[in-house]
C-alpha cells in the first residue's frame, strides 16, 4: 500500500509494529464486536511522537485509534477503518507526583493496579475500580467507574487536567491542577468519555484520595431484587457513604458456587464495604446492619481483617470469570443506569429477557448509582442465539432510556450503543457531532465510533 | 427605539418590565463592576416564553443576559450591551421530586434555601453552599461551590441533567436523570458553568444527599498561615471526609470582632465541620483534635448542638458582612485555586499584597480544596485605591496560574477574570470560543463575558 509506505518513512521503525501478534492483539477488546486488525501498530515514547503520528495521519487521512489494555467491552478500541492503532505500553510513566497536594500526573498507558502500586506506599490510593486492570488512558476515555462510584463517582470526577493532542498535531491542556476551577468551559469533562474521537490523551493529572484507616466487608441476601433495591435505596438516604454497595442476583451466586465449588447461600445479594476511621466504620456497619434486619435481610455476615473480605466478597470478585470460563460462549453485558426508583423494576426486565431467551446469563452491578449489567451468554456461531442475547441488550437500553436513564453506565458507546445515541440524547446529538467536528475536521480519530 | 417597540409587540405585556427600580435592579450584582441597565427586563412563566423572547432576540440581534438573585461577584449578570435582562423569578417552581432517587428537577429561579426548606422535611438536603441565598440557575452557571466543595464538589459534581433552550430557540438535555453517564459527550459539563453565554437553562435536575444524623462543629488556631494549610493537609491525607474545612486570617477574625463586638482568637484559624452516624462524627473531630494538636494548634473548641455550633462559626459566617458593612467601600475578592501545597505560598502572597498596599483586608476561604479569597476593601471613588486593589487581584490571578491552579475556583469568569484567559487556558481558549458560536452563532447570548 503506497500510502502506508510514505507514511512510514518519517516514523522510527522500532515504534512500528505489523507483526502477526501485534495486529492480532490490536485487532479486538474483551467484547462480542468483530475483530479487524489495523494496518500497523504504533508505540509513542513521548508526547511529540503522538504529535507526529497524528501529523500525518492527518496529512495522509489515515485513520488513528488509541488502545489501553485492551479490556473495553464495547469495542471502542477496535479499529474498524483499519489505519493505526495507537499503544500506549510505553507511554506509561508517572510524570509528577505529589503526595501533599493528593495528586498525581501520568501518561494514559498506566494500569490502575501500577498506579496504586505506585501511590499506596505514601498512604494513598486511587480509588476508581473497574475490575479489569484497565489503563488509566483508557478509563478516562471510557469515563469508567466500578464498585466505588457510589462513594468518588466515574473518572469524569477524578480528572483535574488532561494534556491532550489534537488531530492537526496541536496540544492543549483541559484544566488545571486546581481541585475546582469555574475558569472556561469545562473541557475536562468532554474529553473525559469521548473514547478517542475528539484526540489522544497523553498526560492525565488525577485527584488521589487518603487510605482509610479500617475498612469492614459484609453481605446479607434478600427474597427479591425488589427487596435489594429498596434496601440499598434506604442505605443512601441514611447519609452514610458506604465505599461499595453491590447487588448480585441469586442465579449468578448460584453461577460462582458452580464454577469455584463454594456454598454461598444461593439467593438475591447485597455486598458492602465500609471505610473510615476505625469505629466510625464499626458504627456504620452496625448502623446498616439493623436497617438492612428492618427490610428483612437474612446471612449478614461482617468481617474486617483483609483475608476474611476477600473471603466474604469472593462471589462478587468471581463473577465475571464464572460467566466467561463457559467454553465457546461470548457474552453482551447490557450496562444501564437508571434512576433507583426504577431499579427493581429494570432488574426484573433483565431476569425476564434472559428467562425468555432460554440463555444461561446474570444480572449484578453498582445498585448505589442505579447501574447494573445483565450478562448474556451466547454461541457466538449461532445467529439465532446472537440476535436472542442483543435483543436482551436492546430492550434493556431502550427501557432505560425511556424511564429517564441512560444506555450506558460505564462501559460506554463504542460499536454497541451508536444505535442508542439518538434516542437518549436527541437534538443533542447534532451539536455533539458538531464539537467532534471541531476538534477533528477531517475525522481521523476512531472513526466510526459513538455517533452514526 | 423602532427595533425594541416592535420586538415587544409579540411579547406579553405583563411579563416585561421597563420600570425604573427592575431596570437599577438588572443593572448590577454584588461585584464592583460598572452598573449598566438592560433595556428592558422580561419576566418569562416557562420554556415557552424563553424559546419565544430568545427567537426574537436572534431575530432582532438584541442581546439577552439572564439573571438570577444578582448575588454574583463577577458581573455575571450586568447586561453590558444592553438589551434583555431575563429574570427568573417566576421561573422558580420544582417540577419533580423524587425522595427514593435522592434526585430533583427544578426550574432555574429557585433559591438554595427554597430548595433546601423543600426537600429537608424528607430527610435530604442540596449541599452546595455558596454563601449567599443565590439561585440555583445562577448557581449552575457559574459552577458555584462554597464551604462543602471538600465533601461535595461543586455544582457540576451535582447536576445531571439541564435543559436548555439555545440562541435559535431550539430546546436540548445535556444529561440524563442517571446518577451516571458514558454515553456521548458531556454537555453537562460544557453547559454547567458557562455563564448564560451558550444558551438559557430552564430546568435543572439535582443530586440530593441524605441528611446526616449527627454534625460536629470545631475551631482551633494556629501561629502562622502556613501552619494552618499544613494541617488541613493533614486532615485530607487521613481520609475522613470532613463536610466543611475553613482557613480564617488573624485580620479577618479581628475584623469580625470589631464589627461585632466579639472575643474571638483573634489567630489564623481553622474551622471544621463533620458529619455522619453520631459516634462516626465524635471519632472524627477526637482524631482531628489529636491530629490538630501535633501540628501544634490551640483553642480547640467543639460543639454539636446546633446553637452552640452556629456560635462557633460565627466568625467564619460573619466574615463577609464583617467588611462590606464599611460604608462608602467597594470590595474586590481574589478567588484563585491552587493545589494545595502552594497555598501557604499565595495566602503568603495575598496578606504581603494587601499589607503593601496600605488598604483594608483579609484572606480566608476554602483550605480544603485550596481555594481561597482575598478581599480588598477601597473607595471606588479614589482611582488610586481601586488601581491597588485590582493590582493585588491580578498578582494573585497571575501567581496562582503560574503554579498551575486557577484564576477562579468559584466565582467565575464574567467581566472581572476574562483578561487571565488566555493565560490560563492557552490554545484550549479558541476550542472555547468555537463551541461559543456552534451554539450562540449570532453571539446573542451575554455577551462580552468570558472571552475577549
Amino acid at each position: 500500500m503506497r500510502k502506508l509506505e510514505e507514511f512510514f518513512q518519517f516514523l522510527d521503525k522500532d515504534k512500528i509494529s505489523q507483526s502477526e501478534s501485534d495486529l492480532y492483539r490490536h485487532s479486538r477488546d474483551e467484547s462480542f464486536h468483530p475483530w479487524i486488525e489495523p494496518d500497523f501498530v504504533y508505540f509513542p515514547e513521548n508526547t511529540e511522537d503522538v504529535i507526529k503520528v497524528l501529523k500525518l495521519a492527518c496529512e495522509y487521512e489515515v485513520p488513528v485509534t488509541p488502545f489501553g489494555a485492551g479490556s473495553g467491552l464495547e469495542g471502542q478500541a477496535i479499529p474498524i477503518n483499519k489505519g493505526v492503532s495507537l499503544n500506549f505500553d510505553r507511554l506509561n510513566k508517572v510524570v509528577e507526583f505529589s503526595p501533599e497536594d493528593l495528586m498525581i500526573t501520568v501518561e494514559p498507558g498506566i494500569t490502575r493496579l501500577q498506579l496504586n502500586e505506585y501511590v499506596n506506599k505514601h498512604g494513598l490510593f486511587f480509588p476508581i475500580d473497574p475490575g479489569a486492570d484497565a489503563t488509566i488512558g483508557g478509563m478516562v476515555a471510557t469515563n469508567a467507574s466500578g464498585t466505588t462510584a457510589v462513594r468518588y463517582g466515574s473518572m469524569r470526577d477524578q480528572v483535574l487536567d488532561l494534556e491532550v493532542v489534537l488531530a492537526n498535531g496541536s496540544v492543549l491542556h483541559t484544566g488545571s491542577k486546581a481541585k475546582k476551577s469555574s475558569s472556561g468551559y469545562h473541557l475536562n469533562g468532554i474529553f473525559t468519555g469521548s473514547e478517542g474521537t475528539l484526540g489522544v490523551i497523553t498526560k492525565i493529572t488525577l485527584k488521589l484520595h487518603g487510605i482509610p484507616e479500617q475498612t469492614v466487608a459484609a453481605r446479607c441476601t434478600f427474597e427479591t431484587p425488589l427487596e435489594c433495591a429498596e434496601a440499598a435505596q434506604a442505605v443512601l438516604m441514611s447519609g452514610i457513604q458506604v465505599m461499595r454497595m453491590e447487588f448480585v442476583d441469586a442465579e449468578s451466586i448460584h453461577q460462582v458456587n458452580k464454577y469455584g465449588n463454594y456454598t454461598f447461600p444461593e439467593a438475591h445479594s447485597l455486598f458492602f464495604e465500609f471505610a473510615g476511621t476505625t469505629n466510625a466504620v464499626e458504627e456504620e456497619a452496625h448502623v446498616v446492619e439493623e436497617l438492612m434486619r428492618d427490610f428483612g435481610s437474612k446471612h449478614w455476615e461482617r468481617a474486617s481483617n483483609s483475608k476474611e473480605r476477600a473471603e466474604l466478597w469472593k462471589a462478587r470478585h468471581e463473577l465475571a470469570y464464572a460467566y466467561r470460563h463457559m467454553k465457546g460462549k461470548a457474552s453482551t453485558g447490557a450496562d444501564v443506569c437508571v434512576p433507583i426508583s426504577k431499579l427493581p423494576e429494570l432488574v426484573d426486565l433483565g431476569r425476564t429477557l434472559l428467562e425468555d431467551s432460554g440463555l444461561m446469563g446474570g444480572v449484578f452491578g453498582h445498585v448505589g448509582d442505579g447501574n447494573f449489567h445483565t450478562i448474556v451468554m451466547f454461541d457466538p456461531t449461532d445467529e439465532g442465539e446472537k440476535e436472542k442475547a442483543e435483543f436482551t441488550n436492546s430492550q434493556l437500553a431502550l427501557k432505560a432510556i425511556e424511564v429517564g436513564g441512560t444506555c450506558t453506565g460505564e462501559h460506554g458507546v463504542g460499536l454497541g450503543k451508536m444505535k442508542y445515541q439518538l434516542t437518549e440524547h436527541g437534538d443533542a446529538v447534532q451539536y455533539m457531532k458538531s464539537i467532534k467536528s471541531l476538534f477533528d475536521p477531517k475525522g481521523i480519530m476512531n472513526p466510526g465510533k459513538m455517533f452514526y
